[in-house]
């Protein structure tokens, strides 16, 4: 899909399209509506931020709270969502040892038990020694800190789900990219 | 090497093992020195890091200046120190395209321009995207953040370093991990 497509969109299947965008949470692409036609994926993007951070305390909290823990039941489960299983495979956290998903398992009990909401993280943004280390440093941070560094990795997860979604415009400036294996 | 081994270090030896640990800053084994015997692991990088936390705002801004820009020209001239190339390898930045290294390039000079030291970040944590990402957040903050995140990544870098190069004591927590490939 490209962005002349999007923006031709009716309110409908405009929140079909995007309403997954933000796990479980449709009316960040219902608000966001109202600010087409974007243009480009940065202000999509842009409208989708700005209606959470407009939101109350109480959306933003049901916003993570509405996101799976890492590596937990639901991935156990597999009641993921698409997007989420495709997410947590890329760290490698659907190849855990016991051990390591123990260890994930009390780190997400005492982070939510800390701040009242899941432990979130752009896992395609780090490796899971990363993940591993930003657990124990947010764990100590303060309720409002993480609050807005939550708020912080769901708007890195939301656009890299918009960048895999909507093709980008031809341009020369990435150079011959294709035939290079990174 | 193990623990044991290190604490039995007179400071000589020490510094002959641990100089490098802290980028070209060799001061930072020197001073840690005086706090043995360490015992584990967590307690001699806290010992380097106490040091850091405890030298003048002119040897940390020295600290952070003895570290190579990514992806940067010592890179392609072939002058990193040896824990450098394996970490920028770890995360692809040994093989980009042609304007991904100028991107790279753009935000390093940027980043210099505007704080007075080099963008430093744990690339073992992170993936390529998620440095990228980390670039254009921490490009924007104010310098006296950035000169603290900076120092984080710089104690990240250096716990990773001695956690490879130190054995860990034998344990049955971490399960049979040895034939998991994780």
């Amino acid at each position: 899909m490209d962005m002349p497509t999007v923006d031709r969109m009716d309110r409908n299947a405009f929140v079909a399209a995007f309403g997954a965008i933000f796990e479980h949470s449709p009316w960040v692409a219902e608000r966001a509506y109202a600010a087409r036609p974007f243009g480009d994926v940065d202000r999509l993007h842009a409208a989708m931020t700005a209606a959470v951070q407009a939101s109350s305390r109480a959306e933003q909290l049901a916003l993570l709270r509405a996101h799976p823990d890492l590596a937990g039941k639901e991935a156990q489960d597999g009641t993921l969502t698409e997007a989420s299983v495709g997410e947590q495979a890329s760290a490698g956290l659907d190849r855990l040892t016991k051990a390591e998903v123990a260890r994930i398992a009390e780190a997400n009990a005492a982070y939510r038990a800390r701040h009242g909401f899941p432990f979130i993280i752009a896992v395609r943004h780090y490796t899971k020694e990363g993940i591993l280390h930003e657990f124990a440093r947010r764990l100590a941070n303060d309720t409002e800190v993480e609050l807005r560094a939550d708020l912080e990795q769901v708007f890195a997860i939301t656009r890299i789900r918009l960048d895999r979604l909507i093709e980008k415009p031809a341009t020369n400036a990435d150079g011959p990219a294709a035939s290079r294996n990174v």
